[in-house]
């Protein structure tokens, strides 16, 4: 009974809410809006995940590529992380053309959208200022994965400056034109940084893009620690090669799926739970 | 309903409050109430924020000038910043006396009345103990912005030290010569560290302000981090400049307020509801 | 009243669950059954703390020997620890088959059957990544008790390498030659690394193996600080021996026990609540 | 009425307390227990402060003389700190008799006891394993305030090393032999801290004990970050005085008052609410 109320009442809220009317066109029939609806949860569900797990705080943001039309993606409108609900996503072009939607949009978008034209393999990216990660970026230390559970970063993860194709900015990308520089420098990589701005990770999916965001971080304050030590053994390229395809091939209860059931619920959203 | 009777409440309490009363003659009639009224409910929540995110810990404050009269400022009587209601709120004179009020005041109100003396172009000043900028000012490293979001700082951040000018005192300013020798010092500025003591920012707004005072406690502590790495690459002037441009030209949702929203809800005074 | 109807619906509980079902045969009468009832409800009620306590994230695990039979132990399913129910819980034989149960367990199970299965005298094992401790492991310093708290750990805690025996893998230990290998390192001792992937340590019961996790990383964190500031005196060898004696003669109220109690309580179970 | 039914309530928990029947001798009339019912309450908040505020984990404690017989002082049972409630709190002589109660008392009450024996200005005592403080213990590193809020501390503070007269203990101060010893190390001093073990700090009031034991750990932290960045301009002993008076002839609301009001609701107990 709760469950039928519940679902009724999402429902209600969907048809009611402005982002159904600016994207309705893009979906037809029931089933599509079931995904849909799945996908905007788990956008919000990720957005919470990043903020409280301290990867976000009033900046930064996650995208997801439509599944249904590869050329666009959702993102929130400009609103801190812990803060989005499903009303706030707005729908993009891959150039950040926002899709009738005249909401504030992110400046940043231009990450998301540079990222998804350019790597067909990525649907979802995550942009952070996450704190373990700027001291690598501002002196040029050289990040690399040192706990399996890091090897998701791959090996080489570049630093991209904006002042050397750009001078002197406010450091955000806030044009197309500076989102593909930024894009060509992460090539085929899973993470890039920006001097004295933050950092970007791709995943295949949602998942996989927070799980690496987390990862990151938690890499970065290790490193950090580590290196006052003494010398450190990193992760091998084989090792690494080996990490990731267990992750790929990751069933249901595994790898990105345990770490977000926990992550969820620590953001205050149980399974099965309606999602804000 | 609801919400008429959280106003007619507000309005009832405003009305028997202390505050009211030591400061009606300042104030004619409904429209300037309601805009003191917001005031105070920023500062109230500034307050709190400042608390919740670690910036005070029992002790530190923050002021707003009076927008009727700028000879005057607002600040609450001698309690911890977390636990600030709108009845603690005193008005003062710029040389630190209270108007009409004998209530407890902050022994140190000298540095927000000497820097809103000095300082036309700024409303609001907080002075906090946090944590991550104290090993800055006892060992004089210069603390220098290397993160956009603390390019609100500008590019220089004095230290003063109370011994320079006054030798061996209890290291608080306890009076309005103090207060005048520390705003020299600040000048221009954003911010200025007290050697073993804390430090203070200014703003042109009350958001401004809270939002300088969070940047300032995360830089030091990315600064801290990152010289043990190596040399850091800073902020450039340039790239300083035009993330202050930007700051000052944002529109609602983007930089200070973004970071508002976000700081708010986190300290339990999400939009729309009743401030303590 | 209420305690006899919690009672009945622990009751019920017991009878309708998985678990029940799949481990029937080992129990026979009333006694036994609440004696496992106690033992599962102090398995949940470590998992939720190792992972209040920062011990685990969503990966990590504890396990304890089965009283009934030495041959076997329990372990939850594959969940995150701050999950973990009483219905999750499984039951292996020593080379980590699990019996008659047909959920997914954790593949790293082998590193409790190997170490149950050499050291008579362990009936706990914690596998964690807790992150005090990865920079002893990649770096290969040396981590020793410098803390009366942490003498519980010994005097030496190797660090094991699993591409030393196998070359290049996914460092997890995925079969029980791994485990067995890794036990080896351990020996006789309380706790060893894992190089990039964590730690491993073993109690005589539950509530010594969660105190031994825990004091592993706090030790750690003390030492990676305490190594900057010049040479560190260890505990002595006669400190660590009248340390382990204290703790292994305590009685209720004392050492593991009065630790055991506040870390329930943090974790959200007080003292006879009915465990989830 | 609530308020009436609250005091009620107290008083008759008051009157069927274990403590109370164990200590009716002490106290004559009505103003006396309201007295000591006010003192209890002081020593539970004490004790969850110390718990919310990191300085006590599972071990730790704090002692008040009492105020009717200053050859006698108050200590809760042996249980953590966060779970104290006032029928914990068990009375002992200086040389750590327990008085007429049979229940476990902490070990290390001597540590306590010989303080308050060998200092007359001393009422309260505050023992903990604070982990900020331990490095310092553990390589000899002098700490010394660097921060105002820190000049409560005082010039000295000592390191006491158990092994020096003792040989290899269990490190515990277990005898009244071995607290006098480390009293005797402590002098006139405000803090003291123990090699291996943690550190006890002594105030003139519940307040001031409360306060150095944090702002130890505070200053603790801050230096050793500032450590790292080179030397350090520590507090002059003119400006310790300073600050010392400063502290002795504070007002209601400043200071101790200030900090233990913030403190207190921190931990869940609010000015006017009931104690546990």
């Amino acid at each position: 009974m709760l469950q039928a109320f519940l679902d009724m009442e999402r429902r209600s809220y969907w048809l009611d809410s402005e982002v159904f009317r600016h994207s309705l066109k893009a979906f037809i029939g029931g089933q599509d809006m079931a995904d849909k609806e799945s996908l905007f949860a788990d956008l919000v569900t990720a957005s919470r995940i990043l903020a409280n797990e301290g990867i976000c705080d009033a900046f930064g943001h996650i995208s997801i590529r439509n599944p249904q039309n590869p050329e666009r993606f959702f993102l929130a409108r400009a609103v801190a992380p812990e803060l989005v609900t499903r009303d706030d996503i707005m729908e993009f072009e891959l150039d950040g053309t926002p899709l009738n939607d005249d909401r504030k949009p992110f400046l940043e978008r231009f990450i998301h959208g540079s990222l998804l034209e350019m790597r067909e393999d990525v649907n979802s990216v995550v942009h952070s200022h996450s704190r373990g990660v700027i001291p690598f970026g501002v002196t040029g230390t050289p990040l690399r994965p040192l706990l399996h559970s890091c090897g998701v970063l791959g090996k080489d993860i570049p630093v991209w400056d904006a002042g050397d194709a750009f001078g002197d900015t406010n450091l955000l990308i806030g044009n197309i034109a500076m989102g593909r520089d930024f894009a060509a420098s992460l090539g085929a990589g899973r993470a890039a940084l920006m001097r004295g701005h933050g950092s970007t990770v791709v995943g295949r999916s949602i998942r996989e893009a927070v799980y690496t965001a987390v990862y990151l971080d938690v890499n970065a304050q290790l490193q950090a620690v580590s290196m006052q030590m003494g010398p450190v053994k990193f992760l091998t390229d084989g090792e690494i090669s080996l990490i990731q395809s267990r992750l790929a091939d990751a069933k249901p209860g595994e790898g990105y799926d345990r770490a977000w059931q926990y992550w969820a619920r620590r953001a205050g959203i149980a399974a099965g739970d309606p999602v804000p």
